[in-house]
């Protein structure tokens, strides 16, 4: 993680180290090709040119991302192979726009009813070489459909004149402690199960995807690609669920302590904001303090992160102007919060890169 | 609220009724001037310079903001009057920047410290226009010192040649069901302890400036100045509340449903990274569905809202492809998420709106 210092830093911000973040793209590059997947890193998590472009020089076969208009970003940026792994609604706006991006990028779409793929198939009728992956639920019952329901779906791409390439799955119940084992099993069974029923319906089932940062080093047979994204560069959650050590956390939020009005409580100027305010049950606290080890955020507005410090803690606490770096729970959400990354290696800005892709929703 | 239809805006997307916001601005306008006091609203919730004028057309003293990068984007948007109502930290970046800002509005800027009072001191030496609030903790444990410490921090001020011209609290703890009443006494309370104190000790005292949508309406004697922010748009904080009824939500987000894969749930696409991720306790549901009564986003993550149908609803669940507007929680976060808000008016879509100072956090 970055040293601290940084003064030509204005706070507060985000700031990756380099050199940890390399380490991750290269281990995870390393975990998912030692088990004969591709990679497919989900670039939802940093939304940023540089990054994408490295985890490719990794060995990633595409990118995943969550919507067009990051489809959008990343193909302008020459990312040459993209997979919109979500439930895409073709509606005639988004269909133009999804037809011209056929047109200059290799592209796959997400679909998980008859009439998300109907739709598809207006938007894009012509347009041969898209692909379409059928969303299956393995457990986390968010999109998708069960894998006995995979080959109504698949009907519905077929009839619409697409091309079936696969199916995708995201393991989200891996999001809690303890978790991560079962769900990659979950998933592993469930796109086994809809890729033997689609096969005995008569269709090719090239691409079996799964995903999930805490799940990827934990592939299974029958998983022939993954798309983890949070592992870039790690986080709060990430540490709670033991998917990384404190020392793979790539991206702090720098800030500074703006008030310290009693000797328990020091308010930074990390708020939700910046670090997001995403905190799952299992996850205590706002935001980790690498450097209080023990401390966390105790409470989140905008613009204030308030620390209360535990009785008996016996390492000095910082005073009012000093630096502190916090650990934000959810990566992807505070990423999207601003408009650069400040990028350090061994303790010097080197670099800004720019969140290309920030607030592309649609 | 707005009509739904709306088919020229691509969701997700905040979509802000005119004619509700004009209702809004114009009743706490009304409610605020009725009890004396002046209104200077809070800007961070909307970030944008067609609400702060009107805002300042309905009779606004002027605007507060939380960072010195607000007040640059609205001194730049020609408006003459801010407060960043926050213990600024003046390093020297900052401190340059607050030079220039003094130089083209009116500037008064929040400490809560004797360190944060020097550094102030140090930025401004020589610009003898700014006025400096000392930050009063009413209860809410932020930032903000005790009643009986403002005198030391106002002697900072005074030493370091800026002029003290007042003091300022929120009240925070208002955001709990029921808490309003007692948070305002408090807020008054110890807005009138701290002027005394400081009368005493030979300050005079101003401005004393309060705040928030919740206890705007409960304004007591010794608080002369408000600073409610929410109350532009209001939100599902607000209305669980009971400070606005769901009628006076001027601001929703336009989703789609792109999945419903089972017959009780459907899947938004207002994911996290469009209407924000704060979920107090004492709120449930992570979105209130206006157009389904009794029904609220039951999980979120960055591009799904999960919206589970509870057993025996009876009116129809939208199909795949319908459009649905969603009641963010927490509106200043959900605004911060976008480039521009889409102006109806009547159902009909009649301006954009840029979100000029969104993540100005520095």
């Amino acid at each position: 993680m970055i040293v601290d210092g940084a003064t030509d830093i204005t706070t507060p911000a985000l700031v990756v180290d380099l050199g940890v973040l390399e380490h991750n793209l290269s281990t995870m590059a390393t975990a998912v090709a030692e088990r004969g997947a591709a990679l497919r890193p989900h670039a939802k998590t940093h939304k940023c040119l540089p990054i994408a472009r490295r985890q490719l020089a990794h060995g990633a076969a595409g990118l995943s991302v969550a919507t067009v208009a990051e489809a959008e970003t990343f193909a302008e940026g020459g990312i040459a192979d993209l997979f919109i792994a979500y439930p895409v609604w073709a509606d005639p706006e988004r269909g133009h726009r999804l037809q011209a991006l056929a047109g200059r990028t290799r592209l796959s779409i997400g679909a998980d009813s008859v009439e998300g793929a109907a739709a598809l198939g207006r938007a894009l009728s012509g347009t041969a070489e898209v692909g379409v992956l059928v969303e299956i639920d393995c457990g986390h019952h968010r999109s998708g459909v069960a894998p006995r329901a995979a080959v109504d779906v698949a009907r519905a791409v077929a009839k619409s004149g697409l091309a079936l390439t696969g199916i995708f799955t995201f393991p989200g119940h891996s999001y809690m402690p303890g978790a991560a084992t079962e769900a990659a099993r979950d998933e592993a069974a469930a796109l086994s199960e809809a890729a033997e029923l689609l096969e005995s319906a008569g269709f090719e089932v090239r691409i079996t995807s799964g995903g999930s940062t805490p799940t990827a080093r934990q592939t299974r047979p029958g998983v022939n690609e993954l798309r983890p994204g949070v592992y870039a560069f790690n986080d709060a959650q990430q540490v709670a669920l033991g998917t990384c050590r404190i020392e793979e956390v790539a991206l702090v939020a720098l800030g500074t302590v703006v008030s310290a009005p009693a000797p328990d409580r020091f308010i930074l100027d990390t708020g939700s904001k910046i670090l997001g305010a995403d905190r799952p049950e299992w996850v205590s606290g706002h935001g980790l303090l690498p450097d209080f080890p023990g401390i966390r955020v105790s409470s989140l507005s905008e613009h204030h992160a308030v620390v209360n410090v535990p009785r008996g803690f016996d390492t000095p606490v910082p005073v009012v102007g000093e630096r502190v770096r916090v650990i934000p729970n959810h990566v992807c959400n505070a990423v999207n919060l601003v408009d650069q990354l400040v990028v350090c290696s061994d303790g010097q800005t080197v670099d800004r890169w720019s969140v290309t892709a920030r607030g592309a929703n649609t």
